[in-house]
């Protein structure tokens, strides 16, 4: 058996990775993002977020009594996932990185209100209450990427039709 | 250059060859999901909407003048993608699945989202309408799955407790 305890343990420490992952996607996407600097101030915003959230986390870990030791595997594959998510689609990194986001903002966004739930089963609604405003901000970045994309889209396609190589960055 | 319509084509292969790893996805959850039951009528249900929807595209693709021999690379990538994401996540096989779906479900509705600006930018509206046809139901079975996540947690956690080793089906 596995006590509610010990699985909000692994799954925090799975959501420690998650952000870490998080945050060297938007150090990239930032990097990356020469063609369409309005999207910055948004990005730059959520990477401080994210930052935020992960020494959350670990603040959540330390009151349960253990640290961020041995979170290196579950980065890896998630880190391998995203990269995996990003090249799927064809030629075109705006979008991709984009659609990209759209899903990963969901997926955190997820993780975290299972998180809540199993939170406030293991008797800890401190850490619950921690994992429902993550979620919100996860939530919040995922609806403004959406907004983004039939903009981000066209302005693709005319870049493309232009024949502009910049328009893929 | 790349050309709108030639973009659009791509793109619709894309999505194509996603719709392809979707319905492997679902047979998957649906073959595995043995302690949750009460899932499986709306699972079924968006695995046919998903067989209706890469038969939609293909004739979108034949609308176009062209068919779906390409996509094979493309859907490989995906299929990686979708298993890494699903292995991702700490030993919790039914959550692990719900929180790839929910992602997955809204990378889709972000794809049809994407692609409906595309067959309008094209000039051609009634791919535009089968685009944004789909991208609904991808967000209504995304909104489902959200719906199931805090009873899922609860549900798991309460058997891992309990030391059912089927709580993990």
């Amino acid at each position: 058996m596995t006590t509610s305890r010990e699985n909000l343990t692994n799954w925090l420490r799975d959501a420690y990775a998650m952000e870490g992952q998080a945050i060297q996607l938007l150090e990239t996407q930032i990097e990356r993002l020469e063609s369409y600097p309005e999207a910055l101030p948004r990005l730059r915003r959520h990477l401080d977020e994210t930052r935020e959230q992960q020494s959350q986390v670990e603040q959540c870990l330390h009151r349960l009594g253990t640290d961020t030791s041995t979170v290196k595997d579950t980065a890896m594959k998630i880190g391998a996932t995203m990269q995996g998510m990003m090249h799927s689609m064809a030629g075109d990194e705006v979008l991709k990185h984009a659609l990209g986001s759209n899903a990963f903002e969901h997926f955190e966004a997820g993780c975290y209100e299972s998180l809540m739930v199993a939170a406030e089963t293991a008797g800890e609604p401190e850490i619950a209450r921690t994992c429902q405003r993550i979620m919100e901000q996860e939530l919040d970045m995922a609806a403004w990427v959406w907004e983004q994309l039939p903009g981000l889209t066209q302005k693709y396609m005319e870049r493309a039709e232009a024949g502009a190589a910049e328009a893929k960055r």
